[in-house]
């Protein structure tokens, strides 16, 4: 995904439909709100009554998947079978209940020359989407997008591609039916890999690119594109167990951070002890852990306090270098002895990827300093990292948890999908 | 400035620049606005005691640069003599005396749990600015940094590295003296033109870079940065006469616009006139435009209305495709007839830069329409596009107005200069 790839025609071809959604949403832009949810509650009802159609697309592009030898994590990822689409037909009404960003004021006020200024939220304009195979995201974002003003060129892996057609086909039918125009939400999966390498190139067309999946992608797509992107998702996450950590908050929340539900992005995935705890707190976290299933990946000193605990059913090994930097999804951890706060603190901005971090702490200092100093979207104080997302944060919905700094940071909901434009009311103010 | 033009040694020099900045930049972030306030106002002090050396630097930088053949506006942007630095150190001061983003509760709830959530502004990080020949932005760019707690990385143009040079040497001696790490607000001036091409590259190493100066440098950056960049300053503003709108506003907004101050990015550069009052209209604009020596490049059909009028003294030309996209920075102004207010939102939607437009109308509906279609970071109603900038805003100080949508938009005054981050104060909670 370079440049040296693009296809001069593919890149036309992309902008084309980029432009066509720039037009669309100039009056998508204007629509009132229960426009906009008439038209949400129109494509749920879609879904549901289509369900058996995208469905069986589903199902076709699961047993293609299933013959290339696709696991069954991600096969997982991939079903879009009816339950779930009632789901996310579900979802949708549930983005038509939420509140319109839209016009909203975020500042107003009168200057002293009479002059009335209001700084107004409005649409981003045209957001471009790169995701792997996850057909729920079409629907997701297509309802979002929708919502909150937008239009939306999709590239949503070749893995889904039934799936994500028979989807939009649903959506572009209802589109027409009330009266939009279908390029508000458009796909470029016809023109493969090309399509993704022609939306990072096409800055003036797409307003901002949000790639959702795994590092691989996302790092792609931040390394090569033109447009501006919204890094999205990286969690190498880490819980600090400080000297004052009360360890009956602290193993909780690390089972619950680590196992309730493993390969999602606000999982936990590296356990820093305090040196002066550590041996009070290891062993027993270590057959929590176990008794779970996770293997750890454990620094010396770590290492040598857990192993003498002599915990059965206990995997265990040494932690390289790499381990500190890894965002492992799946059922493995982490773990470091550190002497101090600074030393936690520091090790974490080093190999963080900057989505959440949590202290187990009862010192009101030691927090007040690791809430400051931790570069990250989201610090947890004695609480689980797993909190981390739209719908816990009172969003309603998300887009997907930014991890960067640039325009939002944390988890994304229709509010971040709006830039402001400010309009001064005057009566024939001139500057002196 | 383009990335075959990278030189490794270079690129190591600035991303070593870059990272002790952002060690730096990590203390500073925690400091107390008392204590960045002292530091404003001894660095104001400084300049002030140091004017002559400064002054006697850029007298070389300006004597070099006549020599070079530079024109007279631009030397006299060059220009940073002893008034122009006392006015920068109260330029400082004021800065001291501006609320504190830093710290600011952005929304704030406690969940059903008792998870308490506060989005709290923190510093982005590392800036990089890269600007043309006005040896004040040096100062402005620093005082705004340290006061909302980032540090910054500056490349400031060939013509005014003796001031530049001097000036810095002013504000490393005070960080110093007052504790601070130098390294907060560094030059890459050494490394010439590769330094700006490495800045660009740096990304993880720099959080955003701002360009600031002529169309030319900027959108060399925009489309060769790895590093997330905030378009600034491009202005090809409009004012739009509707057929409603009293002319007896008009005029002098359309001087004050086009004349009050020439070359800056919120003045004026087009004219569209409904052709329901072309014809009573255009004469006397014309006429208060030539008696301010402005030039016309006019339409067909503007061009044969305004020379009915047989204004004396009057320059006019015929427009050129050219002229529709063209920031003119000077006593030149674009005039076209549009037939409806569609025709003019259209046609400043294609041409505009997203900087300020401007409706003189009495219609509330077209100043409706206007002021929601018109894809532009401030929308003027019946008043001069020069109010478009932070110190009329109402935010003390400006960094640059963005003219694109992500992060910020309009005027970027230190709020913009900012993130947030999600704390989240928890006794226990996980996630059921």
């Amino acid at each position: 995904m370079t440049k040296d790839e693009l296809n001069g025609e593919v890149f036309s071809g992309v902008c084309a439909k980029a432009d066509a959604a720039a037009r669309a949403q100039s009056d998508l832009a204007q629509a009132d709100t229960q426009v906009k949810n008439a038209l949400l509650h129109a494509i749920a009802d879609a879904l549901d009554a289509d369900a058996s159609t995208i469905a069986a697309a589903n199902g076709q592009d699961m047993q293609a998947a299933a013959a290339r030898g696709m696991d069954a994590g991600k096969l997982d990822r991939l079903r879009f079978d009816e339950p779930r689409i009632a789901a996310s037909a579900e979802g949708v009404r549930h983005v038509a209940s939420l509140p319109d960003p839209v016009g909203e004021i975020e500042r107003g006020y009168t200057l002293e020359n009479g002059l009335r200024l209001n700084q107004v939220h409005v649409p981003i304009g045209v957001i471009g989407m790169i995701y792997e195979a996850r057909p729920n995201v079409t629907v997701d974002v297509a309802s979002l997008c929708l919502k909150s003003g937008n239009a939306a060129i999709l590239r949503g892996g070749h893995d889904a591609e039934r799936t994500n057609a028979a989807t939009l086909a649903v959506i572009h039918d209802v589109l027409v039916a009330n009266g939009f125009d279908p390029s508000l939400i458009d796909t470029v999966d016809e023109y493969g890999r090309e399509g993704a390498t022609a939306m990072m190139e096409a800055r003036g067309h797409i307003d901002v690119l949000i790639p959702r999946g795994g590092a691989g992608l996302i790092q792609a797509v931040v390394r090569n594109s033109k447009v501006p992107v919204i890094e999205t998702g990286a969690g190498n996450v880490h819980i600090y167990v400080d000297r004052s950590g009360d360890l009956d908050k602290a193993i909780p929340i690390i089972i619950n951070a680590k196992t309730q539900r493993v390969g999602v992005c606000n999982a936990a995935e590296k356990l820093l002890v305090h040196r002066d705890v550590a041996e009070r707190f290891l062993p027993a976290a270590a057959k929590a852990l176990a008794d779970k299933g996770v293997e750890l990946h454990a620094d010396e000193r770590a290492f040598a306090i857990i192993e003498a605990a002599g915990i059965p059913s206990l995997a265990m090994k040494h932690a390289t270098d790499q381990d500190w930097d890894t965002e492992y999804l799946a059922l493995t951890m982490g773990v470091k002895i550190v002497d101090s706060l600074d030393e936690a603190i520091d090790s974490i901005n080093m190999h963080s990827t900057g989505h959440t971090e949590s202290i187990i702490s009862e010192d009101y200092s030691a927090i007040e300093t690791f809430a400051k100093r931790i570069d990250s979207a989201v610090v947890m104080v004695n609480a689980s990292t797993r909190f981390t997302d739209g719908g816990v944060f009172g969003f309603g919905a998300e887009l997907g948890i930014s991890t960067q700094k640039m325009h939002a940071r944390g988890p994304m909901g229709l509010k971040e999908m709006t830039t402001t434009k400010w309009i001064g009311y005057g009566t024939g103010q001139v500057r002196a």
